[in-house]
């Protein structure tokens, strides 16, 4: 493998432009096997199924794939703007149902919408074009988004450090680069040889078959630990830095993230190890005053007794709490790594104040 | 079941005395069934594969097993008592060599050698039935550790409470009760209602397989969490109490058990809930300074890659860390609940000191 796995387009257009090419995430670690997705439904079923998943990549495959869904429709293209309207509408309500909780699935497709909306004197080829460019648009805002977080992100990062990461915020859930991992990939472009611990993740271990994954055929030096490890690494002064990522900060920097996230921060804490959340200025919510505001879902309790096993590794009956993200107070946070520059929590108030702009209130 | 699983006999001679009958623990959570050992080879086996482990029962089922399989040997047992001695050793050597680092297990064989050589005058039948009452003898000794300190700590509970174990330091690791669930059981029998949180325990889930099983089992309300799910409860104001286990308690107090026991250590600091450390006077060793002089085993990474898993969850190839055990600093620890009493971190020096007796030089 000549190519950077952290280069590799992991969500792309077929040469012909009537295939989403995408990784297939389900079949990781143990296959590298891209599928190619032609239809509404089929791309719903890729997002549905966890072909593809990661907020930000949801996003840039949902539009991209109702450009391919309607090039492949030559009813909408061939008629009138009115009738590919319709069949826009039908499309964005097949690929919105995929995920209907995820925000930038809804987020994506409102924006072609709203592109098509604006443009409505042009024709259905023209329309396509649009959308065309329009989905590319926000695949590449992405990869601009993440490549600012990795090169304000990597000033953090030295030569021989060690660096702790939890679940998966990388390449793999974005189109190129990740959040929490882009310093690390923008470091290593570098020529800085980092030593990255990845946490597995209980219980849907985004961490063995994601970050370890990208991780190691990106070249990087990695080492898998089991969650309940990593204090013992932090005691032996194996970790000098920990990044993660974040699925909503709120106004005043309380922050949710994958499940596990809180304890990695006091261990942190502990030890006197800066801890860093990486993440777009999107993931900050002003409207949410603190942590106590958020709402954790609870996910079934399989997941941690059979999931993945060859049989039920706990008895049946038995009672499981199983959140699927918990809250990390600002006071264990050493600040935020977004594309506008690492924030320090204690002018994150007056950052978000300033940027009132970017979150209209729902 | 109307018998409670902690009261349940999981290592005991059958009526004719011709075989030993344990729980194959190999067989949890999916079965609870009971095997019958009658030779040495069957009994080293029985322990070789998991079927009997934790270090108080493996001494207590080597001594039984010893005596079983010496019954079973006629030839031995109609002999002189030259050859009855011999029969012993040989059996000794085959059970001994099970699990040659389980200090139970040299510990258990060589008591019963030694009560042999005190007792050289008797016949080979005499001489049997004093081995079968010295291993008894062992099991009662065990039962009755565990008892105190089930008694002493749980003192430290009070109804209602929320407690988090780590690991599985309870009725399947001894011949009952077990040590960090010890005090659960005496204060259930007391009638007090207690929630106890199971950390799972990755990469060998004893929390899911052995610790909710038996909790559950005993009508105890348990409810089994992945291992990064801890702090987010102590958040939530959920755990009052953490109760462990200990592999080895350095002079100074430092404990290694299980590994992910630091964690727990540093969230409950973090938190201010009590921590406490449940173990046999046996497991202090005065001729270890600290938890530097403590050598951590480090395990296959495939425990953490690929057990118990329908297929690898991390790429072949990829580096794991995978220690069996971390080091708890004693400032982290509240107390060490043993069958003496709960002592106090700060008096633990000299405790040691006045009972030096216990612990020969090895």
């Amino acid at each position: 493998m000549n190519q950077l796995f952290f280069t590799l387009d992991i969500c792309h257009f077929s040469d012909d432009g009537h295939s989403l090419i995408v990784l297939d995430q389900t079949l990781l670690p143990n296959q590298e096997h891209f599928i190619e997705l032609h239809t509404a439904i089929e791309v719903a079923d890729a997002i549905r199924h966890l072909c593809v998943r990661g907020a930000p990549l949801i996003g840039v495959a949902a539009a991209m794939g109702l450009v391919v869904s309607l090039r492949n429709k030559p009813d909408a293209i061939m008629g009138s703007s009115a009738s590919f309207f319709n069949a826009f509408l039908e499309t964005k309500n097949i690929i919105g149902s995929a995920r209907p909780t995820a925000v930038n699935l809804s987020w994506a497709l409102n924006r072609m919408e709203r592109s098509l909306k604006e443009h409505q004197e042009l024709s259905p080829s023209e329309l396509l074009t649009l959308l065309h460019h329009e989905s590319l648009q926000i695949k590449e805002e992405d990869q601009a988004t993440c490549t600012a977080i990795g090169n304000y992100g990597k000033e953090l990062l030295r030569d021989g450090m060690g660096v702790l990461t939890h679940c998966n915020a990388g390449h793999l859930a974005t189109s190129r680069y990740g959040t929490a991992l882009a310093p690390i990939y923008s470091a290593t472009e570098e020529g800085k040889h980092l030593h990255v611990y990845a946490d597995e993740t209980r219980p849907l271990l985004q961490g063995a078959r994601l970050t370890a994954y990208e991780l190691s055929r990106s070249g990087i030096d990695t080492t898998l630990i089991c969650d309940n490890m990593a204090a013992s690494l932090m005691a032996q002064g194996h970790i000098q830095i920990v990044l993660v990522g974040c699925d909503r900060v709120a106004a005043n920097g309380d922050t949710a993230n994958k499940i596990g996230t809180l304890g990695v921060a006091i261990m942190a804490h502990h030890y006197g190890i800066p801890f860093y959340v990486c993440g777009p200025m999107s993931s900050f919510d002003p409207h949410c005053p603190s942590g106590k505001s958020i709402n954790i879902e609870e996910r079934h309790g399989d997941e941690i007794r059979s999931l993945w096993y060859q049989q039920p590794m706990a008895p049946e009956g038995v009672t499981n709490y199983n959140p699927a993200f918990d809250i990390t107070p600002i006071e264990l946070i050493s600040g935020f790594v977004t594309e506008l520059g690492i924030i320090n929590p204690r002018t994150l108030h007056d950052v978000l104040s300033n940027r009132t702009e970017y979150y209209p209130h729902p």
